[in-house]
C-alpha cells in the first residue's frame, strides 16, 4: 500500500532532504509540494539534485487539496508553522519539523520564542518526537513536534543516564559543534562561504539557545526534578554534522553501561565500545547516532559523544521514521541509506 | 534471488562505496570483503560509517572461496589488478575497477602504464565499462573493465556529437575539474587537508593523463578516425565530483540537439535545457550525470558540461550498474540513490 | 612622509583588504573610512579581525573632510563609484576599485554594463590600471580604474604573448578558476556556504562575464587590430584566489620565453621554470602572480597558467601599488608579505 | 642592525611560517635553513610561496656554520630537538619550537612523553615561552621552549583568573577545537582532505593530551596548589586556529574584569567586551589572541575562549616574539600583520 504524502515548505533544506529520504521509499508517494515564494516552479528550479524525480511542481499551501493526503510533512519556518497546521483538516496526521509544538506548556514557549502560541490546544495534543523515547505515543498521534536537531543530540547522549541515575544532574556541561545547515537557507552574512569557511567560533552561547526549552522539560521529566544543563553551541565549517562533547560527572564504566543497555535494541543509535568515540563524518546523510563514552584522567569523570547528522536524524530523517510509526510501516523504511562518505 | 558478491580490496574508497551501494541493493549479499594490509579487521575499524551493516570481515584474497561466489568486484590498485584477476576461476564474473583491462591493444597499455601488460589475453576479452555505450556486451562478458573517472565524464559529453558529425574533431580541449577523492586513500603530501584546501591547481598538464588512453581508444573508434583530444584535469577542494568543461567548436544547438537524442531513454544521463549547465554539487554521491550545452559569444563554439560523483557514476555506481547487467538484475537496482545535498 | 588617505567603501571584502595592506604601510595613514549602512560604527564591529587596529569610525562619505586626505580609495559599488567619484574635488587623486572606469569607451561601458555612463569626461580620463603594463601613465594619473580581478588574471597570462607575436590571436580560450570573495559579500543563495562548499560549476558561460570588455579593449589595443578571447569563468568553493587556464595555440618554449623576458624585471610576476605551473595556494594573501607555461602533447598548442589573489593583486593589492607609485612612493611598499601557507 | 638567524627544521608548516614572518622583518636575515630529507633544495621547491625570497638552499644541520649564527630557531620533531640542540655551541641563543623543552621536571617530561630526557641539563636551563608571563626570563634566556599551541590557548583564558583567584580550581574544564595545521606535514590518514573536510570529531580524549603536562605545570605554579584541568581538544576542518571553550565556576564579571586588567597594556592579547567572543578567522595569520567571557545562565558560571592562530601565535609567532626579546629587539618587531580575513 502506497500512502500519499504532503511536504509544506520544501523549498528549505529539511524539505529537501524529506524528499531526497522519500525518493527510495517503497510505501510513499509525494502528492502535494509548496513553497510560498517558490510557487509555480518545477522542484528542479529549487534544488536541481532532484530533477530526476517525478515530483509535483512547488504550490500555495491553499491549492493543496488535502482529501487525498495522508500525511503531511510541515517544514515551515517556526512560527508560521503554528499558523498554517491549526487550518488544516484535523482528520490530516502532521509531522512537524518546526520548533512550535516541542514544548508542551505554554509558558516555556512564550519564554524561548518570545511570544504567546497561536495554538495552545495543538501545542497540548502533540507528540514530542523523538521516536526512540516515544514511541508509542507517536504511533497513536495525530500530531507530532520533530525535535530541535541539537536537542536530538544532547538527548541521545544523556537521557538514559539521567534515567539510570548515574550522573551527577547539577553538573552538565553540553560543549555542541554543529555545522552550517542546520541555519537553514537563510541568507545571513555569518552563512556565506567567505565568512564561515576556515574558521570556527561559539553563538547563542552560556544557556539563549532556543533548545534548551527542550533539554529543560524533557530532562526534567526524564528526572523527576528540575535539571537546568549548561549548553553552548558552536559553528564548524562544514554543512552537514553535529557532534555533542557533553562534560559529566559519573562513573565513566555506568554511563557506557546505561547508553549500552538503553539503546540494545536500537537500530539507529549505534554505542561504541567503551574508550572510542565518534566523527560526524561517520554519520553524514544516514539516520544514524553514533554514541561514545571516555573516561576522564580525573575519577569520576566522563565524556559522552553523540555525533549524527543534522539533516537527516536531527529533522528530516526522524520524521520520516515518525511518519512510518503512524502510517503502520515498518519504522526503518527508507532510512537505512548508508553514510556518504567521503 | 540474491546474488552472492565479493570486493576484493574493500578497504579503499571505491570498496566502500561499493558497499554504501550495496547496502540497499535488494538483490546482493556482500560474502567476502578483501584487504591485504587490514586483513583480521572488521571492516567498521577501516570504515566506521559501514559499521550498521553485518559484513564480513576483510580477508586476505586466497582465504576467500570464490566458488560461493557470483560475481567479484576487483577494487585492486592498478598494475596489482591484473595479476590477481588472471588467478581467479574462469567461471566467476568480475567487474574490474582498476585501469588493467581499459585498454584493448597491449601496445596502448604499454605506453601510458609504462610496462607491458600481465595478462594480455584478458585484456582482449574484457569489455569496456560505459555501460551506455556498451550495454549488450556488457550483458554479456564475464570480465568488464571500469572506465576511468575522468575518462567516463568526458565521454559523456562528447562521445555522442563525435557518433553525430557536429564537431570539429581536430580541436577538442577538455579542461577537467575533479575533487580529491578520486585520487584515493594514499599517504601523499599533496592530499593533506592542510596542502589542498583553500587552493585548486592543474595536475598531468599538456597530455600526459593516462585517461587519456582510453579518450584515444574510444574517441577514434566512434569517429572511425585516429582523434586525440586536449586534455588537462584540475584538482579542486571538495572530496566527490567531476566537472569537465568541453571548449569545441560546431553549432551549439545541434550540439545539444544531438546529446539530447543520444541520452532521452537514458536513466542516469540526464540533459538539461540548452543554455543550462550543472553543478558537480547536485549529483553527489548520486549515479547521476547532468550534462549541459551553452553557447559561446563567437559563433560556431559551445561550451558542454557533464557533472558526476567520480565514486558513484564515475566508479562504483558505474561497477554496480554494470554487474546488475551482466547478473540480469534490472539496471538501475541499487542505483536510485537521489544525490546527498546539501 | 606620511600620506593621508581615506577608503569609501570600506565595509567590503576589498575595503577591508586595503586597510589590512595599510597596516603596515610606513608612509600611509587612513584618515578616513566610509561605509554608507554601517555609518557610525567602529571598523572593529564590522571586521573584528581589525579590531587591534586605531582607525577611525566609519562614516557616511559627506562626513568626510577631503582638504585632509592625499588620495581617495573607492571600493564602493559598481555604479555607485561614478556618482560619487564625479562629486569629489578635482585635486584629489583617487584609485577607484569598481567596474566604472575601466572600459575607455563609452558604447563598450554601455554594452556591458547595461546603461549609458554618468560621468563620460571622467571615464576618458581614467588610467587602466594594470600597473605593470601603464606605469608611466599610473605615475601621472589622478583617477586610476583598478582592473577586474579576473580580467587582470587573464592578461598577466596572454598580454606579453599578443604583443610578441607568438600565439594564434583567434583561438585564445581562458578556463578561469576562482575562489569565493571575488563576488563580495553580498547576501546570495549561491554564495551560502552550504551551497557553495563540496562543489563547483561554471558561471557566465559562453562570452557573458563583464570582464569580457577588458578583454577585448586590452588585448586588440596590445595587438593592433580586433580579438575576441573566448572566456568562462567557474567558481570554487575556496576563498581567495584565481588560477587561469589558458588554451593557446603557438609554440610552447617561444609562448614561455616572451612571458619570462616581458616579466623579468617585474617583482611581483613570477614566471616559473618551463614545464612549471602554479597553484593559487602558493600566493594567498599577497600581492604576487604565479605564472606557468607547459606544452601540449599536440604540437603548437600550449597551456598558460596565472595564479593570483582576488582580493590582493587583483584588487587592494594593485590599488594600493597603483596608489604609491601615485604619490611617488616605492612602488613595492607595504605589499612585499609573504603569502600565507597553509 | 641586523641579526644572522638560522632555522633548522625549515621543510615543516612552523619553519615555513618562521620565514613568512621574518620575511617581513627589518631586523633579522636568514643564513640558513636545514631539513634532513629535502637538504639540497632550494626552499621555493618544497613551499613554492616562498619562492620570491631570496633564501639560502636547504642543507643538513652539520653543513651550518653556527659561528655565523646569532639566534637559531628549531623547528625540528620532539625528541629529535633535545638531540640536536645538545650539540650546537653553547654561545648561540636558540628558540625551540619542539616539546622537548616545556617540562621543568624530567620526571613530567618522561610521564607525558615516554622515556627520559636526552638533555636534563638543558631542560633545566630552558625558559618557558610564554612570553606575556615569562618576558624577563625569556629577556635573559640563552634557550627558550616555545609553549604547545594548544597550551598557550587555555593559558591565555585561564592563567590570569588563577592568579586572580577568582575561579574554582577544582572544575576546569577545556574544550578546545583545533584546525588541522597543529597536526604538521606529516603523512597521516586522518590529516588526509578526503577524510577530514567535511566532518569532526574529538581526539586525545578524557585527559590524554600532552599538553595537559604544560597546564599542570603552569597552572599548578600560578595557583600555588596541585591544579589538574580536564582537557578534550577536537580537530575541526580548517587549516589554521585553536579555539578554547573553557567551562569555568566563578563570577563572569570577576572573571573578565581580572582577564582585561592582566592584559590592559599586551599588544597582542585583546580582551573583547564583556558578553562578546572571539572566532578563530578574526585571528588567522596573525600574532592576535582575542579572548571573550560570557556568563552562563546559570549563575556562578562562565565560559572563557580564546581564539588564536596554531602556526603564529600558537607556535612561530610566539618563537619570533621571544627571539626579539632575546636579541634585544622590540618585542612586535616583524609581528604586526593584521590578520587575513576572508
Amino acid at each position: 500500500m502506497t500512502h500519499s504524502v504532503a511536504i509544506l515548505g520544501a523549498s528549505g533544506y529539511t524539505g529537501a532532504e524529506l524528499v531526497r529520504l522519500i525518493a527510495t521509499h517503497p510505501g510513499m508517494r509525494i502528492v502535494a509540494l509548496s513553497g510560498e515564494r517558490k510557487a509555480g516552479q518545477p522542484m528542479a528550479a529549487v534544488f536541481p539534485h532532484l530533477r530526476h524525480l517525478d515530483l509535483p511542481d512547488l504550490v500555495r499551501i491553499e491549492e493543496i487539496d488535502f482529501s487525498a493526503v495522508d500525511l503531511c510533512f510541515c517544514a515551515l519556518p517556526h512560527a508560521t508553522s503554528q499558523e498554517v497546521i491549526r487550518e488544516l483538516p484535523r482528520s490530516l496526521k502532521i509531522v512537524d519539523l518546526s520548533a512550535d509544538f516541542r514544548l508542551r506548556d505554554p509558558a516555556d514557549y512564550e519564554k524561548w520564542y518570545g511570544k504567546p502560541h497561536a495554538a495552545p490546544e495543538l501545542q497540548a495534543e502533540a507528540v514530542y518526537g523523538l521516536t526512540e523515547f516515544y514511541r508509542d505515543e507517536i504511533r497513536a498521534a495525530r500530531l507530532v513536534a520533530g525535535t530541535g536537531c541539537n536537542a536530538a543530540a544532547g538527548q541521545y547522549a544523556i537521557r538514559p543516564l539521567i534515567e539510570a541515575g548515574v550522573i551527577d544532574l547539577d553538573d552538565i556541561a553540553i560543549d555542541l559543534k554543529a555545522g552550517v545547515s542546520g541555519a537553514g537557507r537563510a541568507l545571513k552574512e555569518n552563512l556565506l562561504h567567505a565568512e564561515l569557511s576556515e574558521g570556527f567560533h561559539a553563538y547563542a552561547v552560556g544557556g539563549t539557545h532556543r533548545h534548551l526549552g527542550e533539554f529543560d522539560q524533557e530532562f526534567s521529566k526524564a528526572a523527576g526534578r528540575r535539571v537546568e544543563v549548561q549548553f553552548t553551541p558552536h559553528l564548524i565549517p562544514a554543512n552537514r554534522g553535529i557532534l555533542t562533547t557533553c562534560w559529566l560527572k559519573g562513573d565513566p564504566q555506568a554511563i557506557h553501561s546505561a547508553l549500552a543497555t538503553a539503546y540494545e535494541d536500537e537500530t539507529f543509535l549505534q554505542v561504541l565500545p567503551f574508550g572510542e568515540h565518534p566523527s560526524t563524518r561517520h554519520v553524514r546523510g544516514s539516520n544514524f547516532v553514533h554514541l561514545g563514552v571516555v573516561g576522564d584522567r580525573r575519577p569520576g569523570r566522563a565524556l559522552v559523544f553523540a555525533a549524527l547528522d543534522n539533516l537527516t536524524k536531527g529533522s528530516s530523517g526522524q520524521a520520516l521514521q515518525n511518519a512510518n510509526l503512524m502510517l503502520g510501516i515498518a519504522e526503518e523504511t527508507g532510512l537505512m541509506l548508508a553514510p556518504c562518505f567521503p
